[in-house]
Order: C-alpha cells, then sequence, then structure tokens
C-alpha cells in the first residue's frame, strides 16, 4: 500500500530528527554543524520537488517553485527548523516538510500556479543560541538590525563570525529583504502546541492572531521571622501575600475567555524551612488575542496585587522586562484558508497561538495566516509531542486545496 | 554614675561577640578555636563571680556556685555559647553571662543559698558545625548517643577528634550526666526571639512550653505545558494548586491562637517565566506548645490540601521528615518565676516558645522553666537582634530574686 502524503510527510519529519547535537534527544541550534545538515535534507527535497533552492545571507534554506509566470510575485509559507534543547520533532519542521511535498505533489503533475510558492526553513525562531529571536524571518521582511550581528553564543562566538562559518555572506542580509510587491502573503503551517484541536476532534484550525505578551518580574517584600516564635497575627510573610496573587492572577485570566497568565517561577527568601519569607519573587507572563484584553489584565492585576500587599503589610513590585502586541491574521488569507477547511470536510476552527511563530516577523512584510494542526495532549518542546499521520494528511490536502484554489490577491503592498 | 547590673551584664554579652570566626560577624561553631576562646571568658567570669569552673567532656563550661552546705543538690541554669552564622550577640550568650552576674552580686554580699547553683555555658545548641544538636546539654540529661561521636564536619572531622582537639575526654561524657538526686531544676534564660513581649510592653515572660513541631516536605505534581497554549480551563497548574494550599495552611493556623504554621521554601518546576508549572515542592513547619493541638492541624492541613489537588486534577504527597513533641514547662518552677516577676514590679505573661532550646533536653533531667526577656522587633538569628540594658537589668533582678526566695524544691526525680 503507498502510504498517503501525510505518512510520507510525517516521516520525512522524523527522518529529519537524526540531525541533532545530542545523542538520544534533538537539539538543533542556528547555524550549528546538525542545522547544516538539516539545510542539505531541506534543499535536496526543494529539488526533488521540482523547486529552485539555495542558503540565504542569514542561514535560511530558500525553495521556489515558480508559477505560470516565471518571476511572479511569491505566496511565501515556511517554518523553522532550529529547535530547543530536548525537543519534539514537528515543531517548525512540519511547516517545512508538508508545503514541499505539497509542490511535490503539483510538480508530479505538472502543475504550475498563478503565482510562484516560496518555501522558507528559517534557522532561528527559539532563540537558543544567541540573545536573538526570529533573525531569518526578520531578514526576509527587512526589519533585521544589523548590530545583532554583534552577539554572541555562550562559546562567544558573534553571530557574524557564525554565519561566515556557515558558507553566508553577511554584508548580503539587507538584499534578502523582500520587496512588498515580489510576495503575495505568507502562510505558517504549525503543530498547534496546545490542547484546543484535540479538545474539539478537530485536525485542523486557523489562527486568528499571535497573542501579544507582556511578562513581569514581581517582587513581594515583607519580613522575614522565626517559624516557631512569631505569632501569626504578627506576620508579614511574602509568601503568604504572593499565594494569595497568585490566585488573584488565575482568576483574572478566567475571567476571559482568551486570556492566559502564568506564575512559572517563583523563589522564597531566605528560603529556610524555619524561616518567615522575607521576600518573594515571581514571574508573571500573561497573554492574549486582543492587546486591550491583555492591557486590561494587567491594570488589573496590578491594581489588585497591590491591594492584597496593603491589606497584608507588604509592598509589591512589577517590572515588565517584556512586551510584544499581538500580531492579527489576514482577514482575506483565513477566509481562503477556511474555505479550503471546508471544502475538505471538516469544520472550520479559529484560534488563537499562545506561542509566537516567525509569522509573526513576516506580517511586517505581507498579509500574513497559519494552520495549525492538532498535537498530542498540546504537548511541545517535548520529545513527547505528538501528531497523527492522518492529521498531517488533512493539513496537507487543506494546503494544496489552498493553493490551487486560486489565491484572493491581497493588495501586494503595506505602505 | 555606676552602670547597672543590666548594662554590665549587656556589654559582657557584647564583648564576647568578637569571639568570632568571621571579621566584622558572628559565627562561633561548636568546638572551633572562638568557642574556645568564649570558653576561657566565661570561665574567668564564673571564676570572678566566685564560683569554681570548668571545662567538661563534651565541650560545656561549668561553674558551680556551692550553697550554704557543700555538696547540696544544685539548680541548673545556663544556655548556649555556640551561635548561628552572621549571629546576634544575645541568643544564648545572655542565659550564661546573666546568672554569673547574678551569682557574682550575691557572692559580692557575701551570700549562699540553701542550694547550690551550676552555671553551664552550652556548646552546640544551634547544630551548624555537625549533623547533631543539644550535644552538650544531652550530655547533661544523660541522654547523648556515643554513636554521634563519628559525625562529621564539613571538613570531614569527626566530632570525637574535634572534642579531643579542644582538650575534652570524650570517653567521660556518660560521667558527664547528673544524678537526677543532684539537681533541682533547670532554668535557662533567653531572649524571646519572637515580638509577643515587645507588643505586651513587658520587660520578661515566663515560658509555658517548649513547642512541639513537624516539618513535611510537600510535592504538588500537576501537568507542564505552555504558558501561551493551554487555555485556563485546561489547565493542572501546580503552582496555583500550591498556591491555595499556601492560604489554606495560613487559615488554618489563624484558627488557633498558640498555633503557628509556616511555608518557608517553594520552588516550581520546570520554573520558566513560560511554562505552566508541572510541579511545586514546598516545606511546612507547624508548631504548638499542645501536641494535641498540634497533630490536629496536621490532620485537618493534609485533608485540605487533598481537597485542593483534587478540585484541580492534582495530585499531592507530604512526607514529615521531623517530628518533635512539645516539652512542658514545670507548674511549680513557673509559680516561683511568676511570684519574682510580680514582685519585682511586672504583670506576669505566659508565652510558649516556638523555638527549641537547651532546656528541651535538660527536662529528661529534672523540672525545667524558662525566663524570656524581650527583644527588638522579635528579631533573632540575625545582627539586627537588640535588646536593652534596663530589659537586661529587670531580668536579672527577677532571677536573683528568685534564687533569694527560696526554691519551691520540687521532687528531685522524675523516675
Amino acid at each position: 500500500m503507498t502510504p498517503t502524503l501525510g505518512a510520507r510527510i510525517k516521516a520525512e519529519v522524523e527522518d529529519w530528527a537524526r540531525f541533532s547535537t545530542e545523542e538520544g534527544r534533538l537539539t538543533r541550534l542556528f547555524l550549528s554543524p546538525e542545522h547544516a545538515q538539516v539545510a542539505e535534507a531541506v534543499m535536496a527535497a526543494m529539488t526533488a520537488a521540482g523547486m529552485r533552492a539555495r542558503i540565504d545571507a542569514i542561514g535560511n534554506v530558500v525553495g521556489r517553485y515558480e508559477g505560470e509566470t516565471p518571476g511572479a510575485p511569491a505566496l511565501l509559507t515556511g517554518s523553522h527548523v532550529d529547535t530547543v534543547r530536548d525537543a519534539g520533532p514537528y515543531d517548525g519542521n512540519l511547516g517545512v516538510a508538508l508545503p514541499i511535498a505539497c509542490i511535490g505533489e503539483l510538480n508530479g503533475r505538472g502543475k504550475r500556479l498563478p503565482f510562484a510558492v516560496e518555501v522558507i526553513a528559517f534557522g532561528d525562531e527559539e532563540g537558543v543560541r544567541f540573545p536573538t529571536v526570529l533573525s531569518g524571518s526578520r531578514a526576509v521582511a527587512g526589519t533585521f538590525d544589523p548590530a545583532a550581528l554583534a552577539v554572541r553564543d555562550v562559546d562567544g562566538t558573534t553571530l557574524e563570525d557564525s554565519l561566515r562559518a556557515f558558507g553566508c555572506q553577511p554584508g548580503n542580509i539587507p538584499a534578502e529583504a523582500r520587496r512588498p510587491t515580489d510576495v503575495i502573503g505568507f502562510i505558517e503551517v504549525h503543530i498547534e502546541q496546545g490542547p484546543v484541536l484535540e479538545r474539539e476532534g478537530l485536525p485542523v484550525g486557523i489562527v486568528t492572531a499571535i497573542s501579544g505578551a507582556s511578562r513581569f518580574r514581581v517582587s513581594v517584600q515583607g519580613m522575614a521571622g522565626h517559624a516557631g516564635t512569631v505569632p501569626m497575627a504578627a506576620r508579614q510573610d511574602a509568601l503568604a501575600g504572593a499565594a494569595e496573587m497568585v490566585l488573584a492572577i488565575e482568576r483574572r485570566a478566567k475571567g476571559h475567555e482568551a486570556l492566559v497568565a502564568t506564575v512559572g517561577r517563583i523563589a522564597a527568601d531566605p528560603g529556610a524551612v524555619n524561616v518567615i519569607p522575607g521576600r518573594v519573587d515571581f514571574t508573571l507572563d500573561i497573554r492574549a488575542p486582543a492587546d486591550a484584553v491583555r492591557r486590561q489584565a494587567i491594570a488589573d492585576v496590578q491594581t489588585e496585587v497591590h491591594a492584597i500587599a496593603q491589606r497584608r503589610g507588604l509592598t509589591v513590585t512589577l517590572e515588565e522586562f517584556h512586551s510584544q502586541d499581538a500580531v492579527v491574521c489576514d482577514p482575506r488569507l483565513m477566509q481562503a484558508l477556511e474555505a479550503s477547511v471546508a471544502r475538505c470536510g471538516h469544520r472550520v476552527c479559529r484560534l488563537p497561538s499562545g506561542a509566537g511563530h516567525d509569522a509573526m516577523a513576516v506580517a511586517a512584510l505581507c498579509p500574513m495566516a497559519m494552520l495549525f494542526l492538532r498535537c498530542g495532549g498540546g504537548i511541545s518542546h517535548n520529545p513527547a509531542e505528538s501528531i497523527t499521520a492522518d492529521d498531517v494528511d488533512a493539513a496537507a490536502r487543506v494546503f494544496l486545496d489552498f493553493l490551487e484554489a486560486g489565491l484572493p490577491l491581497p493588495a501586494p503592498s503595506k505602505d
């Protein structure tokens, strides 16, 4: 029995997982030797699918499938091939292998589209090696800051030297920026990395927006004391106050459907079994697909934690150390994807992306949309990440339908 | 103007603070060279006060002031001269200097009592150097376990070798155990290390019991997940559950006057700003002067944390790693101390000791009571520890009155 398109895509992505720095688990950092290996495999797949493939000045693998008219504006698609440490095989990589395989299908039928398609395998989405992130997709969007070439990895190697060692010409990065007139839009296929599609019983979903995110360091100051000698009524216990804040944050996030808030780290000082905590530090990560929802939630949380601190004789400070506004998906591209989902026989499910993606950066260049694929238990960034061949097949059929239906060519330029 | 008795005692204790391992802060570990130096100063003070002084087989400094009849049963008193790291000067040391100065007063007047008084400067109350604690007071009480001689400090030196280097004969430790017929009781004077007397506006208070204490490691298991992609309703957030438990513990302890419960350490795993905690570990320290109160609170907390875990789809385990029953003070000694407090013009205040003391160990030998002295802000185990000369004077006057009033000689033996 011939394997399905989905089974072949899944097998290819799993095969790429052997390009890893670490024995027995998948870790593939930007511009590493394993990145070079996967880039070679991606180029081979692109060539086999009838595409012209190259590695660009920032280490992206770019494959172009010409349309009916050579040099026509291109639909961009793709995702990343770098990984976190001890990663799952599908995060990013699926969004590279799937469109290549779909182009291969068209090419096998001798089919050309009214537009070109470019598949891009970005190299720096996870931001694990360097203190940069999305440098590949930013270069394509024309928003890459050349100052980032000077950043160093833990071994002290600069991004610039690493690019040269990879065979790239960093001086050519500005030339990689696409002209808005040369691109139609960007579609990223990605595993959901969350549990919504699984709970909805659907193989695919349409992303509405990549949520904005704000991150805070919260510090609660009370009074340390002996766990045995200070009566409860005389305490200024920073941890009891922080606990009340954690619950207030959870309660506030539960009050709005698409809002999420997470306290991921917490530490009590001095941190001894027999000492009342005098200080507690915790982090707050708060996200929503609508910026106004996120901002209102932040304001409410700030009010609430200050009220808790005041009631308990504590002080609290919140320091924002990261803020990224939401990136909204293009309505016409979403509608076109939804039409394909419906034609392929699936109920249409819209959901936000709580995680960041290369699509965030490319959105500065052109209209953007994302197709999410169900993953087991919502688990990602973990070797237990899982998908099924049937779901990959469903996603590939939707993507092919989307390509062949003819795009609702949006306005070519945003400026 | 001649300084008061209290001012002289306070100055002496502060002088002893120079015997420290660390420049600029007080750290004096069991059997260290600085312990030897303070022992010499204590012996000199004892000798000056008309006592016969020696260092015993476990490194205690023992000074004896004979009564009207030489060899009469002795009232034991004293406290410890070892310290925590970066200690305050008064913890322990005050309870050595104060009775020596009081004996000096009696001796200056040529006054002998119907009983002997022995002041003991114990060397191992804080348990900082070796994984033992109260070895000095246990040796006196006859409960020292010789197996403890084999324990080692961080440098690998055994307690036995350290004792020999200090000039002690570890083989003579069993002979240090007092016969119950030779002792009347034990009184320990100590700073409160809590805020109660300060809030009551009183220089001294009478301890009712040294609270029993239980300590637990609590582990909450949920499901880690991406902070951006898992909706609030789908989370099994171990930290949100732990926060609810921390508040339940606080609420339960507030429900009983003399009960205290403390969560002093907490850690979330994996502990990243953008990951929902899959596991949280925290410690629980719970104390009460009545064992039944403590046990009921533990049972209630266990019920409550399991209920919280169940509601949230989490699991929780509690592992007890320390349990010490309360040690109740002797009613007749307490009454005698209270009479002295009243005669000295102070309102009588009874309070539990939430912290452990050498008196806990000596209670295995004979009736025991403790006199607490107000300290600033309840702060102890900290260089900011503070007391006033007036309060020390008040405590010394109470102690002198107690000695001169003639003791309500309790039954000499507990067996």
